[in-house]
C-alpha cells in the first residue's frame, strides 16, 4: 500500500431503503424505456411480453372428429333406436379417424363401437345423434383474433403451444438487459493461472453473473483489469457504451487503490456510498450516461447480498416485471445472534423442519467465506432497530432455495466426524430429495440441542470418567424433554496428530510440558476437548502452561491442518484426519461414536433411509477404507 | 381412413402405478448405467455431480489482512496502552490493504484508524492485540483436500463459486439424457407451412421438449413423418442408436393408422399400452435396445400429463436424481366435478387464495384444448376409485407453477365483458406479480360464488324487471354472508349481433319469430340469457320455436364468432364483440356491468391498484376506443 495515497475513510452509510429510493429517482430516466424487439415464439421461453398476442387462427381451424368412426348429417339421424336400426348409405356417411376434418355437410361423428358395418359402403345406426356430437367444435381451443397472451407476461412453454396453436410465428418481447462485469485488483488472477502469494482466483464475475443469467441478464465479463485508475476508467467508459448496466467489482471501500469512485464521479455521478448493511455496506451506486454503474464489494457475501438486495429489484424496476421471490417463512432460532445497532445485518442459516416447526441454524462464517452461503438455504436479516435475536426467538427467514429444499433438510448438529460426511454422501447418492446440514457444535452442544427439538439428530462422543463409559451418562444428564435412540455410529481412534516423521520426537500427552512446542486445541463443549482435558487431568498437567492452549479450532480436519501448515506442532484428533494430510499419529484411546435421535422422528422416512445406510456393508466398507475406524458396532442400538 | 385396416379398439388400460413398476422393471438394465463426463465448472450450473468434488487449495491460501492498515507481530504490541502508547519503527511492521498477504514473521493487523502515523517509517499504537488479530487466516473459508461438493448435488451458482476458490478447473457430471421426438401424423403441417382443410400445426414437440429441457435433458426433433410404416419404423429405427429415449408423437390411439406399437413390438417389446388415466390413457410404453420408446397421444393435454406422470419419473430414475416438484396443497372446490371410477382423472385447475384459504376453479376443455393447461396453475386427480368431488370439499391439488404465483393469482369469477380482459392487461402491466384468473360462470354464479368466498370479486349484470334497476336486486337477494362493494366497472349496449351489410335484414326481436333465421344463444344464468328471456316475454315470442335456441356459448366473443363463421343468423351480445369480427350491430339496451367485491379483500394491495386502474383515464380512454361502451360511471360506487 502506497500510503500517501488518498484514501476514502469515511463512508457516510445510509440505509438501504433511502439509498434504493434516492438511487432509483436518479435513474429515472433509464427506467422510462423497456426496448422490445421481435423474436420467434419457440425461443421465448421465460421472456417477456411487451405486447399482447392475439390468436391469428382458430384451434381447431375445422371441425374435427373427436372419435374414429363415421361422419354424418345429425338430420340423418333422426329416428333411429336400437329396436328400429337406420341404414345409412356411403353418400350420406364419411369413414373418419379421430382428428380428421369434417365433410362440410356433416356435424356428428358416431364412433365406430355404436355401429354396425354392412358393407363398406352401408351402415346401421342405432340411435340419434345431435348436432355437434362427438364433433370439436371450430374454435374449440383457441378463437382467432382473441387474446391469447396479454402484455407483461413471462412465456413458457405452454404459452408457447398456445401460440403455435393460434398459428403465432414470432412475438414481441421486452429485450434481455446485458450487463458488463469487470473486475478489477492486482491481486486477481484467473482461474489456471499459475498462483503466487497473495493471488485469488477471481470468482465473483461467475456467481454474480450466474446469478443475473437466471433472471434473465445477458452478462459479460472484461478481463481482469489491474489496480490503474486510467485502464479502469477506460474500460468502465467503453463499457457503458454497450452495457445497460456496469458492474465495477471491489474498488468500492476506503482503500487506497480504489478508484472506483473517482472515476465515476469523473464520468458521471456517485449517487450512494455505503449503505448500512452487513455486509456489503461498501457499494457505490453511480450513474454514468443515464445508465447505472455500480461499485460491488470484493467480498463474495457482500457483493451476493447487493445483487439480491439492490441489482435485483434494479433489473425488476427496468423491465417492470417483479421476479418471483420466495416468500419469508417463520423459523426458531436455535442460538442468539447479536448485531449492531444502525446497520441491517444479513445472516446465513441452514432452515429444516422439525415436527413440523422450521428450525434456524445460523452459519459461521464472514463476508469473504463463500462456502458459508453455499451451505446456506436460507437468510436471516437482523434489522438495523434491534441488537439481536433471542435463542429460541421465532424470526423471519427469506428462503435461499425453493421451500421443498427446505423441508427435505435433515439437520444433525453435535460433534463432527468424516464418517458423518459420508452418510451424508451415501443419503445424497440414494437421490431422494434429501439434504443433510451438519451443524458442529461440539458433542454437548448436540446434546442440548436434541433436548430442545433443534435437530433431527446429533453425534456424540462423550468419555465420563466416573463411569467409564461414552454418551449414556450425557444423554441421560442433558436430554431430558425427548425420549431418545442411541445408534453407534462408529468407533474411532483418537490420538496425538504429530507432523510426518515426528521431527520433535513427541511420545504423549506427557511433552505438553515442554512449553517450546506450539499445540493446537478443539473447541469447548466438544468431545475431544473433553477427553483432553480429562487426559491433562490424568497425566497432571497444567493446562494454562501449554503454548496454544487457547488457539482453538472446530473440526479434526482444522487441527491437522494447522499442523500440516507448520503452525502448530501437536494437537488431538482422531487418526482419519492425520491421514488425510498424510500426517503421523499416536493412538491414545477407542472411543464410540453415537447417534442420538429423538423417538418423534425415529419412523421418518429420512431416518429410516439413514438407518439402512448405516447397517449396510457397503458404508462400513467405506469406514474402514478410510482407517482408524472400527465398525463392530456399527449400526447397533445402544441400551 | 381406409376402413380396412387393422384397428386396435380395445386398450387393456392398467392403473398408472403398476404400468411405471412393470415399465421400470424392464428396463432394469437401462436405469443401471448413467455415463458421466468431466466438464468446466463455470459451465456446471444445473448439472449433477456423479463425483465428490474435493478443494484443490485451501481459500485462502496465505493469512490475509481483513482491513486497512498495519501488518505486524503481536508480541511486538504486548504494553501498549490508550495512555503509554508504543512506537513501532518500519522494520516492524508493513503497511497493508484489506486483502493484502501478511509478512511471514507478522500475525496481526491493526486498523489504520486505531494507530497515529508519526512518518512513512514510523507509528504509534494504543493497545496491543492478539495473534490474528484482523487476519483472514489460511482455509477459513476452504480447507484443502476438504470434500466441498459430494456426490449426487445439483451444482449452482454458490457452488461454482465455491469450486473456483478451491481451485477446481473442472468436474465430473452426469451426462445429460438425450431424447429425439418423432411427430407423426399426415395431418400436421409445419409453423408457417400453408394450411389446407383439416391441417394442424405440429406443436407438442415444442411443449414436450420445453418441459424436458427444464429439467436436464438435451432434446431434438425429427422433421414430421407422415403415416407411411416404413418411414416411421427407419426413423424409431435410427434413433434408438443415437438417444437415450425415443418419443413417439400420436399413433398411440387405436386409429387405423397407428403403427407405433406394430413397429415397437416389431424392433423391441411394447411393455404397456394404455394407462387407465385420463387424459392420456392409450400411451405405448415400449423398449428397443434396452431403451425406452414411448408412444404418445397426440392430444397436447394427455402429451403433458404423460411427460408429467411417466416421462419426468422416467428420468428421475435414469439420473437417480429426484427433480423438484412441488408439494400438493389443500383447496376447496368451487364446483362438483364427475369422474368414472376405474380411472384416474386429471383436471386443469385456476388456484387462489380468498381470506387464507385455497380455493380450486376447476377449468373446462378437453384433452385438446392447449389453452386449458396454458390458464390453469394447478392440476386437480380425481383418483380411480371415487366418482367425483363434492362442491366445497378440501381436496388436494398439485400446483403447475411456483406456489408464490398461485397466493397472487386474483379470482374473478361471474359474467365476462371485454373490459375486463382489458382490467387483466392493466393490471400485469403493473408488473407487480399479480395474475388475474377470469372464471365465466355467468352473472347469477358469480354472486353465488361471491356468497360462498369461492372468488376474489365479481362482474355482473342482471336486469331485473320489476324495478327496472340492474344489480342491486339480485346482490341483496344472493349475497347473505358477505358485506360487499358495488362499483361500477361500465356502461355497455346490448343488441343484435348480426352479419356485415344485413343480409337477412333483421330489425329487431320480432324477427325470432321467423324459424329461417337460426339464431345462436348464451348459456344459462348470464346477464345477457336473463335479458334475452326478459325481451323474449316482453314481444311475445315462444323460445322453444326459435331455431338455435337450445345452441349456448359461453362468451359474447364465441356467440360472434358462431356468426362470423356463418353458423348462425344472428344472436344477442355485446358491441363490442360484434367489432371484433367486424360485424353489425342493432342496440337495444344500455345496462350496468359491475363488479361485486366481498369488503373483507377491499383493502388487500391487489383490490386497491384494480381500483387505481379502473379510476385511471387512461383505462376510461382504452375502453372507449373498444367502442360499444360508456365510462360516465366507470369506477362509481353504486349504492
Amino acid at each position: 500500500m502506497n500510503n500517501n495515497s488518498k484514501r476514502n475513510y469515511y463512508l457516510d452509510d445510509i440505509p438501504l431503503e433511502e439509498a434504493i429510493e434516492k438511487y432509483f429517482n436518479a435513474l429515472k430516466k433509464y427506467f422510462s424505456k423497456t426496448p422490445d424487439e421481435l423474436i420467434e415464439v419457440t425461443k421465448a421461453n421465460n421472456r417477456i411480453t411487451s405486447k399482447p398476442v392475439f390468436a391469428k387462427v382458430s384451434s381447431p381451424n375445422f371441425n374435427l372428429a373427436a372419435m374414429d368412426g363415421i361422419s354424418i348429417d345429425h338430420k340423418n339421424t333422426v329416428g333411429a333406436t336400437e329396436t328400429s336400426p337406420k341404414t345409412i348409405k356411403i353418400k350420406d356417411f364419411d369413414w373418419i379417424d379421430t382428428g380428421d376434418p369434417i365433410n362440410d355437410n356433416h356435424d356428428a361423428v358416431i364412433m365406430i363401437e355404436d355401429i354396425s358395418k354392412i358393407s363398406n359402403n352401408e351402415i346401421k345406426i342405432f340411435s340419434s345423434v345431435s348436432s355437434m356430437y362427438n364433433v370439436r367444435e371450430i374454435g374449440e381451443d383457441l378463437i382467432q383474433s382473441e387474446m391469447i397472451i396479454p402484455e407483461n407476461t413471462k412465456i413458457n412453454h405452454f404459452d408457447i403451444g398456445v401460440c403455435l396453436a393460434g398459428g403465432i410465428k414470432e412475438i414481441k418481447v421486452k429485450k434481455n438487459i446485458n450487463s458488463k462485469f469487470i473486475p478489477t485488483g492486482n491481486e486477481l488472477i484467473n482461474l489456471g493461472e499459475q498462483s503466487t502469494k497473495g493471488n485469488l482466483i477471481e470468482f465473483n464475475s461467475y456467481v454474480i453473473n450466474g446469478l443475473l443469467n437466471n433472471i434473465g441478464v445477458n452478462t459479460e465479463t472484461s478481463p481482469i483489469i489491474k489496480d490503474n485508475k486510467e485502464l479502469i476508467k477506460n474500460e468502465i467508459s467503453n463499457s457503458i457504451k454497450k452495457y445497460d448496466l456496469v458492474i465495477v467489482s471491489a474498488g468500492s471501500s476506503a482503500g487506497s487503490e480504489d478508484y472506483t469512485k473517482e472515476i465515476i464521479s469523473e464520468l458521471g455521478e456517485v449517487i450512494v456510498h455505503g449503505v448500512s448493511i452487513k455486509p456489503g455496506h461498501p457499494v457505490i451506486l453511480g450513474k454514468i450516461n443515464d445508465k447505472p454503474v455500480i461499485g460491488l464489494p470484493g467480498y463474495p457475501i457482500s457483493a451476493i447480498l447487493i445483487n439480491e438486495l439492490i441489482i435485483k429489484p434494479l433489473i425488476e424496476k427496468k423491465i417492470n416485471h417483479k421476479i418471483h421471490n420466495n416468500n419469508q417463512i417463520k423459523a426458531k432460532l436455535t442460538r442468539k445472534l447479536n448485531s449492531s445497532i444502525g446497520e441491517d445485518e444479513f445472516v446465513r442459516a441452514s432452515v429444516g423442519k422439525i415436527n413440523s416447526e422450521y428450525i434456524a441454524v445460523p452459519l459461521p462464517g464472514g463476508a469473504g467465506v463463500i462456502s458459508s452461503i453455499q451451505k446456506a438455504n436460507c437468510l436471516i436479516k437482523i434489522p438495523k432497530n434491534i441488537e439481536g435475536f433471542q435463542k429460541n426467538e421465532q424470526i423471519n427467514v427469506l428462503p435461499l432455495v425453493d421451500i421443498n429444499d427446505i423441508d427435505n433438510t435433515i439437520i444433525c448438529s453435535g460433534s463432527h466426524d468424516l464418517v458423518l460426511d459420508l452418510l451424508k454422501s451415501f443419503l445424497l447418492k440414494k437421490g431422494l430429495g434429501y439434504k443433510m446440514a451438519i451443524n458442529p457444535i461440539g458433542s454437548l452442544g448436540g446434546l442440548l440441542a436434541i433436548d430442545q427439538n433443534l435437530c433431527h439428530f446429533s453425534g456424540t462422543h462423550i468419555f465420563d470418567p466416573q463411569t467409564n463409559q461414552y454418551n449414556l451418562p450425557f444423554i441421560n444428564k442433558f436430554v431430558k424433554n425427548n425420549k431418545v435412540k442411541t445408534i453407534n455410529l462408529v468407533d474411532r481412534i483418537q490420538g496425538i496428530i504429530i507432523p510426518k516423521t515426528n521431527p520433535k520426537n513427541i511420545k504423549g500427552i506427557e511433552d505438553l510440558n515442554n512449553p517450546e512446542l506450539v499445540f493446537v486445541n478443539r473447541q469447548k463443549g466438544s468431545g475431544t476437548r473433553i477427553l483432553f482435558d480429562h487426559l491433562l487431568e490424568k497425566s497432571n498437567i497444567n493446562s494454562q502452561k501449554i503454548n496454544g492452549y487457547d488457539n482453538e479450532k472446530n473440526s479434526h480436519l482444522a487441527v491437522s491442518y494447522t499442523i500440516h501448515s507448520k503452525n502448530a506442532d501437536l494437537g488431538l484428533g482422531i487418526m482419519s484426519s492425520a491421514v488425510a494430510y498424510d500426517l503421523d499419529f499416536i493412538p491414545l484411546k477407542e472411543e464410540s461414536f453415537d447417534l442420538v435421535i429423538p423417538e418423534t422422528v425415529l419412523n421418518e422416512e429420512y431416518i429410516q433411509i439413514i438407518l439402512e445406510i448405516i447397517r449396510s456393508s457397503e458404508f462400513k466398507k467405506n469406514i474402514e477404507s478410510i482407517g482408524g475406524y472400527n465398525t463392530n458396532k456399527t449400526g447397533e442400538i445402544i441400551l
